[in-house]
């Protein structure tokens, strides 16, 4: 469980575990520079005090453990408060081997400097007031981006995102809180400083504001985990052979960036830098195998959770007319309008192209493929694009990407609703005010203006260490 | 294929591979700081000019491609000849995603800045005359080292070690041979500028010298590659049981250690810092379902490798006469005599104890324990440790570890002797004169003073890139 700041001096590796040609130890707290000066001797055999070096400078020599050298190491120094946790730090860029790694931190905590725990580095940026919170948990998210999409959204969130436009929000719904209270106070008056109507507009704007950056999640979500696709078609139209030329295309691409992991591979897609996840797509895969009316609910359901359709069909089995039909019980049957549904004739290489085109023309966005073949996969990968970049990806807007953004956001909402009701409802002044600290509560969770330590804990437990 | 510095400018991830809290991606050559002026902008927007900055100093800020911010960066500037390489050399420090290293090594790439080979960085550092080249191949064996033995060689060699001793050494030969060569030049007059006997004082000297280094190889691969012992003892007295307790009992320290491999942990063991190997235990822990003979003679095979032999026996089958007449036959069929041999006696706790020291008071070092039970396992182990100490670790002296120098030194003492026979033989000028020059090439393949593209390639290629 994490604590708030103990003072203390904490240490941990930096880098990813492993090998490498040099790891970097970072060190952080009161402690830091003493330590050091006692561990550290320049390639000369001096010592050096590290409290009296320049910030931001850099110096070569030998970790010593008594009079045995541990390595020679770079030192770079930050001096509190212009340093990442608003601390003294050192970075020790050491040889990376594991043996070497191990025994620096070993030494380290034999001199009284303690093994940080997982995102204890940032929480002590967070408590020292260096970033908010939710700049905080985007630091968690860059290190884990893995495409373009979630990197940009948390680049984003890093600097400030909508932080700044919450706690504008929070600061007037907090200034309306007060006058509330002020009215409590003089109760027995009967005073009203808190204009009803007035506040009522305030907080129908207030409950606008929150409402898009809820709605700003469906898409922030799409940015960090993927826009969820299903491949959809009646049984033996190829739909797991698209899926496995449209992977095995992405496969040698993907495997160029060393450490993705094999679920990865597997059902997701980068195109263009935008992420598409395949939903369920091992079911789908063996839908064909199961009794048809199981497989068109399950199709149903991932069809109502898609951004994107493919619609894949085999021109000897549905002539337009019939396609027409399927789409539309589609659309129907998942309830899903806002899909943007590309119809894909497959098999095209077994027939007429230009009868093929002429019979299809009605299809606005068709495309004509050969699963097997994999000919014209890269047309479709580009519609995929497309529809993604039509549907998801939104400049400089403010972007949630956080669930558990989305649910104070959320908690939020539901509070100024009642608020809302509350005035119509000419509802008693004192559970007006519940409602309204209500919504200043789960706004401040956000930023962490607000925070208990249990919501720390579960925050930076998620955290590598050494961040 | 490494080839000869080619003055361009090279990067390369230097943290290892995978996820971090940070990652370190180093570049070195002419146009580090022009290209990362391009590249970097403070937070407040500014450019930078990294040829005007101090040295070892650090600068935050971000790393843009046009106007897409691709992180936020810490850049450690480190300026030629004050290197690693010697070279002008910038550390870029982000964020340790694997998306961010690979959308920076591509931004590099896109601007002029070349992908580095493996162990490029050190090739350039020895190019360069920061090190020779028993001094960069240090560098490969500290990154890899996994016990403190390997750390300490490795650090020696880095720091110098018997470089120095081995150049010394090869100015002697280099002068001796320009005489030599002077002799030639005068050869119609038939005098001599190298006095024979002089000569041959001075070659027997340093014969002397290079078997010395050719001897430390043993230690000095022990340090590195870990004390070869040989668990012995007829069948059935409980050899894989005593090795499964010796290794189970370790393989939870060992694992502490992150990233430890599997092979290691199987038929190694350090203990006090010093690793141990024992030879084809995989072999040994079949012994017993093999054919008498055949177990034997490989336990004979074994026994000549090994530095210490653990004798394992079964006071029910071999009293102190019995057990003496087997070390005997050991020692004998083995033609080892120099390795440490330590009985023990297993199965100690079936027997009276008091009876067991008694029975086998005669023999030095003897140890009683139970591998069953794990009983005085540590009593062991501390055994093997002291007798490691004895046979191997030898403080500050020259220690050679790198089977290639080892084979240079037997190369250089074969001219050598050749040179010692032939002044003996009365061997015309030119002939010892081609037997000299050997030994100095020799000698120089070792520190980098002759080397060829082909021998820079065998050892640059076995590096980690990033080094």
């Amino acid at each position: 469980m994490h604590l708030p700041n103990r003072g203390d001096t904490i240490c941990a590796l930096a880098t990813a575990p492993g090998m490498g040609a040099l790891a970097v130890i970072r060190i952080s707290g009161r402690e830091t520079f003493a330590t050091l000066s006692r561990l550290f001797k320049t390639m000369k055999g001096k010592t050096k005090d590290f409290a009296t070096v320049r910030p931001y400078s850099i110096h070569y020599g030998q970790l010593m453990d008594q009079h045995k050298v541990v390595d020679e190491v770079l030192v770079s120094i930050f001096k509190n408060p212009h340093s990442f946790t608003g601390e003294d730090i050192a970075e020790i860029s050491c040889h990376g081997s594991v043996y070497i790694q191990q025994s620096i931190l070993q030494l380290l905590q034999r001199n009284g400097i303690r093994l940080a725990e997982a995102g204890e580095f940032t929480l002590r940026a967070f408590l020292n007031g260096k970033m908010d919170l939710s700049q905080a948990e985007a630091v968690a998210d860059l290190i884990s981006a893995q495409h373009e999409g979630a990197h940009k959204a948390a680049l984003q969130q890093l600097r400030g995102g909508y932080s700044n436009t919450i706690r504008e929000l929070r600061t007037r719904l907090v200034d309306f809180a007060s006058l509330i209270e002020l009215e409590l106070d003089f109760a027995e008056e009967d005073v009203e400083f808190a204009n009803r109507d007035k506040l009522l507009e305030l907080v129908t704007e207030l409950q606008r504001e929150v409402r898009k950056l809820q709605e700003s999640f469906a898409s922030g979500n799409v940015m960090k985990n993927g826009v969820p696709v299903l491949i959809a078609g009646k049984p033996n139209v190829g739909k797991s052979t698209l899926l496995n030329a449209l992977l095995n295309e992405e496969r040698a691409i993907v495997s160029d960036i060393a450490g993705t992991t094999r679920d990865v591979i597997e059902d997701h897609l980068i195109i263009d830098g935008i992420r598409f996840r395949f939903m369920d797509t091992a079911g789908i895969r063996h839908t064909e195998d199961t009794i048809e009316k199981i497989g068109v609910e399950r199709t149903m359901q991932h069809a109502a959770k898609a951004t994107i359709i493919i619609y894949l069909c085999d021109p000897a089995q549905s002539e337009a007319a019939e396609l027409q039909r399927e789409l539309d019980s589609l659309i129907k049957g998942s309830g899903n309008n806002h899909a943007m549904v590309i119809p894909v004739i497959n098999k095209s290489d077994r027939f007429d192209y230009d009868q093929l085109l002429k019979d299809y023309r009605t299809f606005n966005n068709v495309v004509f493929i050969s699963a097997k073949e994999s000919r014209n996969i890269d047309e479709l990968k580009a519609k995929l694009a497309g529809a993604a970049i039509g549907s998801g990806e939104s400049g400089e807007q403010s972007i949630v990407t956080s669930a558990r953004h989305a649910e104070s956001l959320h908690l939020a909402s539901s509070a100024l609703q009642k608020v809302i009701d509350g005035i119509h409802q000419q509802l008693v002044t004192d559970l007006l005010a519940l409602e309204l600290k209500d919504a200043v509560y789960h706004l401040g969770n956000i930023t962490g203006e607000v925070y208990t330590d249990d919501l720390l804990g579960n925050i930076f437990s998620k955290f590598c260490i050494g961040k």
